[in-house]
């Protein structure tokens, strides 16, 4: 059940639209990422490198859980709120398969950094009870720390590799600015709660400063494999 | 760390090697099942579903560690013992790929089922902290219900399938046992291990009842599902 203290901003019928929209597309994306880890660990080199991918899939999976609760408390039906997003990240997805070990780890990381970038710059305009659960499906570093470690090794024993992964980064991140274009331009509840000025401090100058952090960010990420953004 | 008191039937080699053999084997069994749950989730008729699936393999993950740190403790590389029973596994898997979401629900509950009771037995026969590990990663009834569930209803909707399934449950049994028969006849620590007597009451009598135990709990889990075995 949702506490009373907390349903102040669900009072609103916009917001409510916007954090189920939200809630939903983190849901789908997860749900395809655990997909994605299992079907890229079948290109490792090593069962250890498989496991350690079934095991991100794994953390998804736990992260999912409260999601879907969250969903069912807001009166949607879960699942019926993740499917607006499935083309976007299904496109995502079929647009950027990995072609081997490498191009999958990559995805791992750099997929999972940009979701997290863009859930924690969202998260900053919700409510608490919101704010935390969105928080609370970031990942931790310890999936951070394995593929920068893998990489810089793999980089380290064939550098040849090195000028196709940074153009492979490159692909995920055009990739997946054009999908979340694609799904804000879909998604009236967003645009409607961006111009409707519901949110302090929500607008679309500070969606642009978003992007631009979360661009600087996905350069750092891919410095730390070693490779050019 | 191996406790001293647990150490005793460790100092037999035949026993030691034939622990290995046996945790390996279920590592690289429970590594598959991951693999091929999510694959199979893919062919999922609703998100629910897939999630369902997705849901078994991380529960799948959970117990897979504790059969890896205790493969370490015996002072071999877990992922070294796993190796002789990738090509039996992975057979398996090619020979009963499902070509629709009811034979990948139904290899998930067979496969289980069957996986379970096989383990179950040797137990019986092993230390009691092996035979707990073993215990601990036996899957408890819910996804057994949530299968048969699932499957009852679905030929309650199409009584047509109902043939086809119960065909393609006996041809997992027989692929499974081709398989199990493959890998015994393989590997001498279990044959050295059965043929030296050292365990009490285990010999190829035994072996034989337990067969046929198996085999009876495999029709029952067919009839469970409203399909002749």
């Amino acid at each position: 059940m949702v506490a009373s203290s907390e349903l102040a901003p669900f009072t609103d019928p916009l917001y409510r639209a916007a954090v189920v929209d939200l809630l939903g597309a983190v849901g789908y994306g997860e749900i395809s990422a655990i997909e994605r880890l299992t079907e890229d660990g079948k290109m490792a080199p090593s069962l250890e490198d498989k496991v350690a991918l079934q095991g991100m899939a794994a953390a998804q999976h736990a992260k999912l859980r409260p999601v879907i609760e969250r969903l069912g408390e807001l009166g949607v039906e879960p699942f019926t709120a993740m499917e607006p997003f499935a083309a976007a990240f299904d496109a995502f997805h079929a647009h950027t398969a990995p072609s081997d070990w490498w191009e999958g780890l990559i995805k791992a990381y750099v997929g999972d950094g940009l979701a997290n970038d863009f859930y924690r710059e969202v998260a900053g305009f919700l409510d608490a009870q919101t704010r935390d659960l969105v928080l609370s499906t970031l990942e931790d570093s310890g999936r951070a720390d394995f593929v920068v470690g893998r990489v810089r090794a793999g980089i380290e024993t064939d550098y040849a590799i090195a000028g196709r992964l940074a153009l492979w980064g490159r692909r995920l991140m055009g990739e997946a600015v054009t999908q979340a274009q694609l799904v804000a331009g879909q998604r009236d509840a967003l645009a409607d709660l961006i111009t409707s000025g519901h949110l302090q401090g929500l607008d679309f100058t500070a969606i642009g400063d978003m992007m631009a952090r979360i661009t600087h960010r996905h350069v750092d990420r891919m410095a730390r494999l070693g490779l050019a953004h």
